[in-house]
């Protein structure tokens, strides 16, 4: 039986994770750790067992304890702080912490068991700017991460080959795109985006506008649940030592993607900027080629665009 | 007048960076700080002013009021665990170390003078191999670093780029290639080679027999008065937000190093190879092309390689 230990449990993608494993009717045995218990309440899953442990990934002999004690063969390494906003405004803690945990995962599994895989996921903001001629970023292209969120996954994607090449360990690294999904935190763009048009639509706003930020910036949106799946395939199927871009191959606009949801909803919108929301330095346009992906696992992302908008819409009505 | 802090006081390149400013005969005022005092005992130089202060980098409050009362226009950051063999046994004492004080470094000049002109000094190991046709490197090539040392260099440069570029700190980088030169430390190659071979002749040794690792790696190697001259016209006139590579333009193989100092020494020596002196992953080649420094400071390497290793086996032999 699998068994998976999956770090910053009571994020949003975990939920969707558990959810997948469901599906799959395999069973499975799951431990989530994370620093503040999960928001989601499930019974256990048919076939999923799971089990919550509340730590600070900062506290290595604890981890280390802990992956002793539940014998994973693969983990999860979702946790981080993931806004490119928050790191900013607080570079220090974005960065030390990213890599601070990650390197203390590394060294209880290089002590412990280098057998076991290691998914870590990293972001396309590691990229930078889409320009010139080029259509998407392919994994071996080059990385001009240009934030302090963007600098620390470049960190750990270069710690995680350190320690998959010098030292053995078992590691597969994502570039993961823009998420979106039911459940994604307001402090992401579109979830922010979603929740405010939603208010708008019930309170009947006569004339709506939208605060935003930089609404040119183009994106490559996944469905977290596409996301997923993809993360179950690495984990299985991944080759060692490799990245992976997890996306959709095409981009949008957020200002495209307003439209969209206020289509969906059937109001109109205007935006006004607010430069309090412009971030000292942005990269323009971020779009991933899957091909990798798609030759090495078989994912496509299945998701189309519009039911994601549709979905997280709902989310925000029923909330 | 000028004034300099230089952290990593306590190194072989900091004595060698003041006897540089000695020559310039303008008046400057240092503050050097280090975590240990300095092993040179100096008289105050003419026109060179200087102190030390005893102090952890890490300590942010004591770095903020040293630099608040000494008000630099300059600080030239050499302080870092700057061996790759000793980042294999130590990763995350190696990492942490140089991205924690370089971050605290960066955030105190960012609220207390983000005009203070910083040195940041990066390391050839962030390139990984020459490989291909490839001759040198430049400093737009992509890097692929493969020690945890090179990882923690890179993140530093990366971290670097995103002050200077978001926050608008006035940081010039540099990738400084292998340092040779009199007083370096024996945990280096050449200098433990050097050392090794000085006494083996004091002590006419028969049938002498130097212990190595892998001695076919070939590096670029700069004299040490070489790199304090390129790092004070960097201080100067290198352009805000760029990087240099700071290099011979030439390779030579670890052996031909050895076969250099034992043919001035007038000895013969077999080598024998230790594999306790590998490394778990190492770059074959490590050239780097000068020509960005010489075009934007006029800076060229003026000691020729006969006369460093002349010089190191002096300084061995003075000991």
């Amino acid at each position: 039986m699998d068994r998976y230990i999956i770090t910053g449990f009571s994020g949003f993608v975990s939920e969707h994770f558990l959810d997948y494993l469901r599906t799959l009717e395999r069973p499975v045995s799951v431990l989530g750790i994370d620093i503040k218990p999960p928001d989601f309440v499930s019974d256990q899953l048919t076939h999923v067992q799971w089990d919550f442990e509340k730590m600070d990934l900062l506290d290595r002999d604890e981890l280390e304890k802990k992956i002793i004690n539940f014998r994973p063969n693969f983990i999860l390494h979702l946790a981080s702080y993931s806004s490119v906003a928050f790191s900013w405004k607080n570079p220090v803690e974005s960065f030390l912490n990213n890599t601070n945990i990650f390197l203390n995962l590394l060294e209880v599994i290089r002590s412990v068991d280098s057998r076991i895989r290691i998914l870590s996921v990293g972001s396309s903001e590691e990229y930078g700017d889409l320009s010139g001629n080029q259509e998407t970023f392919r994994e071996d292209d080059m990385l001009h991460p240009i934030s302090p969120y963007a600098v620390a996954r470049v960190s750990q994607e270069m710690l995680a080959q350190v320690y998959a090449k010098g030292y053995g360990l078992d590691i597969v690294m994502t570039r993961s795109f823009n998420h979106i999904g039911p459940g994604q935190k307001e402090i992401f763009a579109i979830a922010s985006f979603a929740k405010n048009l939603v208010e708008m639509k019930k309170r009947s706003v006569s004339s709506p506008r939208l605060i935003t930020g930089d609404t040119s910036l183009i994106r490559d949106f996944v469905d977290v649940r596409d996301v997923v799946r993809a993360y179950e395939g690495l984990l299985r199927k991944g080759k060692r030592g490799e990245i992976y871009n997890v996306c959709s191959g095409m981009g949008h606009s957020l200002a495209d993607m307003i439209r969209q949801m206020a289509s969906i909803l059937g109001i109109q919108v205007v935006t006004k900027r607010d430069e309090r929301l412009m971030r000292p330095n942005d990269n323009k346009v971020i779009i991933g080629s899957n091909e990798k992906i798609r030759k090495d696992i078989g994912w496509v992302p299945e998701i189309p665009l519009k039911r994601s908008l549709e979905d997280v819409l709902h989310y925000w009505n029923q909330r």
